[in-house]
């Protein structure tokens, strides 16, 4: 099976890693319009040739693009226009909606896999490739009726490799869930990274008092802005909502504090740990090795 | 040496484990008002034996304070007059003005040391102590020069045994950096929690598109209330401005998502990218393993 990766940055160059190893891909092409990664995914063999898209598509057996969302937006109908009339494409994006309703009334609908393998690390590009990265994580598949049983026979079998667990989802409701429980976190940790960041330049050698809890809460800071100013873009509406009720409980944190009113703090925390339930879950599906924080 | 411990939990558990290994101690008391923490520290040998403070106090050669900061600032005077006139105590407290203007006149202010050993996890109790705990962390000494040479002397030794890096500070100071690096980040992480099991009443499942990366930004919000609500009322006074300054930098992000200016939203995660300068230092002392994160 002759693969094409658009991308193979971190998330790409980590499909193609764990392809190659299954020996599911007899060619891994890449696409990349940034010379100096399309450079470095060769050298580190992620794929066997770098190629132009109008030259990679017409052959390929099975595309993955795994670029940026506004990148995907730009560039989905063009690629379904050069595919061969048995070839599937899926993405790997972040957000669903939109993409999902520029394929809507696509002739070659059915060809499409709207996918959101869930894993990633803070770093970015080839470099940051990993073999087994998405290993017991989860998979969404979005508006699973609009692709074609052939379509969604081959990237099930790809996620299988991977060890991913799939489940379906509607493109809306796999926005409004991400906005909450992923893109909410990055933008907390993001603005905590800038406010700490901020008092430092009055502050100086303030990160001596910094422990690994400071590390582990502001490690999201960390994401690429490539990546993430498009994601907040795409899906704004939902992650606005999550953003003013997270301002609501720090204000409501903060009314609270001025007021010396301690007891409601406290409630407010133990009602908080109610989250250990849910991480016992997720460190069950995503283990993380327990590190001390402060 | 005798030692004794008044509260052997997370923090005061794992120092006796370390002082018991490196044999610095031939007997180590345990106080704690809590009957079952104070089993449980004798039953997994925390401890040698479990007294009352008006008991333990009076021949004991070294007290360590290991209790939350409201209850170091309620007991503080009682344990200096209890203690003999050779005796160091020791508090291991997270905020420090307080506690070092309770004690600033004492007649035995010689004979204290104020301390905080910059370690933990977000468990508590006898049962979270750890061998190791402290090891390669920073340990800040508040007002130094209001402590006796000897007293100095033999709490630098139990650093030392730890394996921490001691650095000294006036308590305002302490106070203010670690609103900054250290209770921000709990209150960001307590909020987080709440507005994402706020959601899940109305979204069921929604955690199952929860990665890694969640779990890392949350995992804070897991933390003793107990501990942490006294920490917040004590720290108030620099916590509500770096909660002010955390909370306008939200809101001036939310207006830009709002207005479609993702280049605003781009530049300031550039910004907040710059945070990777100030974790790399982190992770060198304190090593963490690198875990994917979505």
């Amino acid at each position: 099976m002759k693969v094409t990766i658009i991308g193979p940055g971190l998330i790409g160059g980590s499909i193609a890693k764990d392809l190659r190893k299954a020996g599911l891909t007899t060619h891994l092409v890449g696409v990349d319009k940034n010379p100096d990664h399309a450079a470095k995914a060769l050298e580190l063999k992620l794929v066997d040739e770098i190629l132009p898209m109008e030259e990679a598509l017409p052959s390929t057996d099975f595309v993955i693009v795994s670029i940026p969302v506004n990148a995907i937006q730009q560039n989905i109908l063009k690629i379904l226009s050069l595919i061969g009339d048995k070839a599937v494409v899926m993405d790997a994006g972040s957000t669903k909606s939109q993409i999902c309703e520029i394929v809507r009334d696509h002739p070659r609908r059915k060809q499409f896999v709207a996918a959101h393998p869930i894993a990633g690390t803070e770093n970015s590009g080839p470099t940051a490739a990993l073999e087994g990265l998405f290993k017991n994580k989860m998979n969404i598949i979005c508006d699973r009726e609009l692709s074609g049983e052939k379509a969604l026979g081959a990237a099930e079998k790809i996620f299988q490799i991977l060890g991913m667990k799939t489940i379906f989802m509607e493109a809306k409701e796999h926005d409004k869930h991400v906005a909450y429980v992923s893109h909410l976190s990055h933008v907390s940790s993001f603005l905590l990274g800038q406010t700490v960041l901020d008092i430092e330049k009055d502050e100086k050698n303030i990160f001596a008092l910094a422990g690994s809890g400071f590390a582990s809460t502001v490690r999201l800071a960390k994401s690429s802005p490539d990546m993430w100013a498009p994601i907040f873009e795409q899906n704004s509406k939902y992650l606005k909502k999550a953003l003013e009720e997270y301002i609501a409980h720090l204000q409501r944190f903060h009314k609270h504090l001025v007021n010396h009113e301690t007891e409601k703090l406290y409630e407010i925390m133990v009602q908080a740990n109610e989250i250990r339930r849910v991480l016992s879950g997720i460190e069950l599906n995503h283990p993380t090795p327990k590190t001390p924080v402060t």
